[in-house]
């Protein structure tokens, strides 16, 4: 071994986490990753894959049968939702209120998909007129848009929108990497078709999978495509067959990272949705309350705003970068910057999942007031 | 909560692996994934994602700057050297003697590529000949053979078929899940241009991450397509941005997954390479002595035979599946089915990592006398 590689264990510092995402994770969760493996096709994981399935059914609101986590993390469930609804030359509508809203066109585009930018401001939402208003000029296969734009914190409503949709003859495809599991998602009673996650934001897990949902109706659509999926990996035909009765090989499963998204779905069903949903809520409004106190504004409007992600803007005279380093390493506390035109102006101060506690606001508060 | 979804805590139960992988995992590795997560941009995940390169280099034999480890398993990791080399009406030579040579031929055909298709009878090489052959009918954009074929345990040797893509200016691409830090692999010696593996196999770690390297030629070559990498999760351009100095955000990386890589990668570096193959080696051939001595026939001939994934022919008269249910049920011992054409004809027992040791193989040995 190279002298150079004598390299010593792990030691990573100690952490509140309390940024875009990661959150932080349960004691259980990750007890439960120290599990030893069983293999990928035991009949002991296929039937910790059907509770999984099972559990993420419970938390989307959906009794979607094409419900699963998918081997890679969020950002691969927007290429997988994408790349299998739409083939080269196919129209989408997606509103773009952000960097995710702004990745998935690229994505489209990478599909060969013709692509219809619905925009609107970073910080405020896509509206359901604005949807109409591009279903008037277009015949899409799929309407998409972000619940919880991570970049800026807004909350879409998403119902009137895929009423819109479903009336354009159109699949309404959704992000809620950072909504589900924090803010009220129904998947069925809202008439999504396609849907994807991360682990890592208000479910408490670690990242490396991506929660998924497909409709009978997106279903029945990719059974009708003229040309194979353009990715073998994301392909939903084959990831049906592996995680449906056949159990087919595909790939093999991250068996510990099932293990720990299962501890974390037993934790959020314990808790109960609606109680989840208020504590996301109510230490939201202490946070607020506090921020306002300080001087603080938010970046979006009061009825527009996510509990779990809450941008502020930076007051003017700090240096937000040195701010948050310092908060970093002299206070174990990670908060996350802007991105795109918003570098350098905002924070974005995660309360997610584990992380959404009386006990994150009040030593984030206590240390924003030492570095201020 | 539906009273349904009551679920208990996991509690999966002990088992000895010694199929296709996953392998067992150290106690070590199990450990670092416990560790409470910092941020994937945080300095200290940073060092992490240095040190995982560093050693990833170092177990590969390459001084490739484009080393790391993708968000994904082994399988992405095919599909993202093939995304990232290939573009529509490119030609690649694929060498298929298994499944995973054939799983090659849909991705790259996915990918838009003229696949030709250099066969040979599974359990059986590619050989530098057939190359050759092929070479003089076509001029690929790259040329790719599966190392260590997990589904027949055939190792192809590299070597000669390096030099031949070389000399046809293509790409020379290399699927390394089962062969890394099992036997030796020389990624610079031997001309490799971009090469993938997978945890689970000889690093002993749990599947979710894929290693992969691109040399300088096929980062040059990637810098000089025409078009965009159809996958955005896979584009190794953004990777690089991300893995680099740059930091640019792209995905959350799967933080506990690199816990686990980097303590599995110091395991391996500890007990050093060669040591390594040499126990790989050694309890192969405990293994294959006293399966000869019980009247076993392997598939591979014995120069061609990988130590970690022995494929033995089933008895005359044995239920298959059965006697494998029996290992697994009563003995807590996986092994491996065929699979397509060997489907009921061969067991694949594997000797990886940490499931190569005389323990594995006597405990085996002992329930298989007892089954059959």
């Amino acid at each position: 071994m190279p002298a150079a590689l004598a390299l010593k264990p792990l030691s990573p510092p100690k952490r509140r986490l309390m940024g875009p995402g990661p959150s932080d994770v349960s004691p259980r969760v990750l007890q439960a990753m120290a599990t030893p493996l069983v293999g990928h096709l035991d009949p002991a994981f296929l039937q910790i894959m059907d509770e999984i399935r099972a559990m993420l059914r419970a938390v989307m609101k959906t009794a979607n049968e094409l419900t699963f986590a998918l081997s890679a993390t969020g950002s691969a469930g927007m290429e997988a939702c994408v790349v299998n609804l739409i083939e080269p030359g196919d129209e989408i509508v997606i509103g773009v209120n952000g960097v995710f809203g702004t990745r998935m066109c690229d994505v489209a585009e990478r599909a060969g998909a013709r692509v219809h930018r619905v925009e609107a401001p970073w910080g405020e939402i896509i509206t359901p007129e604005a949807i109409a208003g591009a279903l008037n000029h277009c015949r899409p296969k799929a309407v998409a848009v972000v619940h919880a734009e991570t970049s800026t914190g807004v909350r879409t409503p998403l119902e009137e929108i895929g009423g819109l949709a479903r009336q354009a003859g159109a699949l309404f495809l959704v992000d809620a990497v950072t909504s589900l599991a924090g803010i009220d998602l129904r998947v069925d009673e809202w008439g999504i078709d396609a849907l994807y996650s991360g682990t890592q934001k208000c479910l408490s897990c670690p990242p490396g999978l991506s929660p998924v949902t497909f409709s009978v109706r997106a279903v029945e659509a990719m059974s009708r495509r003229r040309s194979k999926c353009q990715s073998w990996y994301l392909d939903s035909a084959l990831l049906r067959s592996y995680w449906g009765q056949e159990r087919a090989y595909h790939h093999t499963a991250p068996i510990t990272m099932n293990y720990a998204l299962h501890e974390a779905l037993r934790i959020v069903l314990e808790e109960g949705l609606d109680a989840r949903f208020a504590r996301h809520r109510r230490v939201h409004e202490r946070l607020r309350d506090a921020l306002e106190a300080m001087g603080f504004s938010f970046l979006v409007a009061p009825e527009h705003r996510l509990p779990q992600l809450n941008a502020v803007r930076v007051p003017e005279g700090i240096d937000e970068a040195a701010a948050r380093r310092r908060l970093l390493e002299e206070f174990g506390i990670e908060i996350g910057g802007g991105l795109g035109a918003l570098r350098g102006k905002i924070w974005r101060i995660g309360l997610m999942g584990e992380s959404a506690t009386g006990e994150h606001v009040d030593s984030l508060l206590d240390a924003l007031r030492r570095v201020l």
